[in-house]
């Protein structure tokens, strides 16, 4: 094996940047022993020079124009920690694979929008993307899948993917309050942006399971095909009940193929406290894979941060110094299949349904009416107090329906003149072992 | 890349053996494309060539004498499944790497006692041991720590690494039953064997421990400095009192380096309920590693069976085939350190206790005198029905202290004239994310 070192280039130094030239540094002697050879940072570049960041760029080049590291002869490996799916990014991640450099890449927006046509360059091109950083940070979870579990056809593949909601759910159960209150303090805290759309609208849950469902089931890239709801409404009250039912909410990423093709769906999701995944709390992240020999496997670890996704960056590193790359998802890009959508319409499951209801005598019987008259049959029914002609919330649960019916049945519910609000729906899952 | 096959030869068809055989047939064409070339057996040996193990063997030679296998020029790769630390196995795996083929193996004994002296001659043949399946089965944990998080110094690694003890610690717990009476069930259910010890008394659990400490810490194997205990002494009285202290009682293995050196040990253990490690239950294995950039890493899967353990097997032979073999623990073998192993003495920890003792006015405080005498603090006392002049169990929590001090108090406590039982003692591990 060579003891030439693997060149690196970093573009982008903002938080993992950062972290990744940190570990690189500090842990330079450990990586060359389990890299066979040293891993060397040969250049940089990010947009102002002067910031302090904490670390030691005197050894390094400094490089206005990221593009530019895309044609440096010397450099093997260019990492792109720019973000976003257009722009910068994407035209110096194209211009390295066209330069026959390899991509390490924390981006899962522009994966989740270009990763087909990029696989295909890549792979064009004779070298590899790599991305173990842009899919819940700390969890190898893109080894654990490619590799780790690559005897297993996979059935399901599911999980926490955004640390910034499970912060904000976990927080509103702990105490007791709305969704709006406790991000106003995540966005304090640092945990939630001051735009939180792409984190609490799904969109980041979305762009990330369409990259696990393209590795688990052998297929391209489907960001499109993504069913995306958030979790700005859940309410303090949903919580409670959830508690009360045995259950808690998550915001889950799903994806598992069904017989109208591949499911994918993002969406607050009540999860039994019998689960694992129930107990995955605060920031951190968890993927569960269902593989046909292997069983249930469950990953734990922190979705983000500078450190667990410098860890993930670095070890992509380490693959590329031992000339361990693999198609980016798990086999050559031509070969990946191109399946139909599953309808959300025609996903099967069941229901948690909040009401407000005026209480007042036969509302109970006209909601059950609606709900007899789509077909959906009611497990459970929770009324807590009484208060007469004021609105109090119901709550239903469903055994296994599908979602067509449940939609009509919650129409009719929304015209009933007891019904003071919109009928608020949440997924049940049945996660068993 | 080559598309010439990747031939390979199984020793060993027992459940394991015959799963992996069946896991190669039914997903040729899938493995193929996962691997980039076919993976072909060529031949297997076994005992007895007439049992029936549900699997077609019409296509494959059948070789009488194991060892032959490790001299047929056609074969690439032997698969070990026939166990044990020493006899065939060992003379199967040095015959093979001495020939020159790539050995996966599922032994974690063979490793425990022999896994430095192999890798050094692996090394020397230029080929590679992989043994996936050898810690936690479904849990691809080797490929976690030795890739995935390879850019993390790993402090510390724990785990719960025998199902069969889990097996009978969670039904202890959610039936109320003593050890006997479950291992009787679990042994009539095929979880434990006749001869219980190897599990029970933990030995398998070490075996898997000192393999896990090796790769993670970069050291020799020395499974001879691990500080083994089993799950003999545990009743249903201390799973009760865990309950109410808000723990519960699992057999864990944990290795971490400390000012003294490699601390590696199995025993009962009480672990919080707000850990993920709690709430793993019945045949489920889980491996929790720190790493210095990552944090905490939980990893949960099945730790046995023909489909979980086939499962690992088949995914080293598809690095194999793609050509990805790494130096047996993560680092050349030369350069694996040799560490001096902590004493258990020196181990810094809280305790529980658990004493038989005669319901009489006074005996407390004795007990508290002979704690005092050794500074060891007490966290808390319990002490449930009062019953003059019986025995009854009293429950004291200990502050963190070192194990010496502990022994030493329970030495005094053991001699006082009320206490009728030795006294039970289970470390409490304070385990955070």
């Amino acid at each position: 094996m060579t003891t030439k070192p693997l060149t690196v280039a970093i573009a982008g130094l903002g938080t993992v940047g950062a972290g990744t030239v940190k570990l690189l540094q500090e842990h330079a002697g450990l990586l060359a022993e389990r890299s066979g050879r040293p891993i060397r940072l040969k250049s940089v570049s990010a947009r102002d020079r002067k910031r302090d960041r904490g670390i030691d760029l005197s050894q390094v080049h400094w490089v206005d124009d990221p593009l530019a590291l895309a044609v440096d002869p010397e450099v093997d490996v260019v990492v792109e920690l720019i973000g976003g799916s257009d722009g910068v990014a994407k035209a110096l991640v194209e211009k390295s694979l066209h330069d026959g450099k390899h991509v390490v890449t924390a981006n899962k927006a522009l994966l989740a929008h270009h990763g087909n046509a990029l696989a295909r360059l890549a792979e064009t091109s004779g070298v590899s993307i790599s991305y173990e950083a842009a899919v819940a940070g700390g969890i190898p979870i893109i080894k654990l899948m490619r590799e780790g579990l690559a005897a297993n056809r996979i059935k399901r593949v599911y999980g926490i993917l955004n640390g910034t909601c499970n912060y904000i759910l976990t927080e509103m159960r702990r105490t007791g309050r709305e969704f709006a209150d406790v991000l106003e303090d995540a966005q304090r805290l640092g945990y939630a942006e001051t735009d939180p759309s792409f984190d609490v609208d799904g969109i980041d849950a979305a762009h990330k399971l369409s990259i696990l469902a393209s590795v688990a089931f052998g297929c391209e890239i489907n960001f499109a095909g993504v069913h995306v709801e958030g979790i700005r409404h859940v309410s303090a009250v949903d919580i409670a009940f959830a508690q009360e039912l045995g259950y808690r909410i998550k915001l889950l990423g799903i994806a598992s193929l069904s017989d109208h093709g591949i499911e994918q769906r993002v969406h607050a999701t009540m999860v039994s406290l019998d689960t694992a995944i129930a107990h995955v709390e605060g920031v951190f992240n968890a993927v569960v894979t269902i593989g046909d020999y292997v069983g249930q496997n469950v990953a734990e670890g922190r979705g983000a941060g500078a450190g667990p996704t410098a860890s993930a960056v670095v070890a992509d590193l380490i693959d590329l110094a031992r000339k361990r790359a693999l198609p980016t998802f798990a086999i050559p890009a031509s070969k990946l299949a191109r399946l139909p959508v599953a309808p959300m319409e025609r996903h099967y499951g069941a229901y948690y349904v909040r009401l407000m209801v005026k209480d007042r005598p036969g509302v109970i019987a006209d909601v059950a009416a609606a709900l007899r008259d789509e077909r959906v049959s009611m497990e459970a029914m929770l009324q807590r107090g009484r208060a007469p002609e004021e609105v109090v919330p119901v709550v239903i649960t469903t055994h296994e329906t599908e979602e067509s019916s449940m939609r009509r049945a919650l129409a009719r519910i929304a015209k009933l003149d007891t019904v003071a609000e919109p009928p608020r729906m949440i997924r049940i899952e049945s996660l068993t072992a």
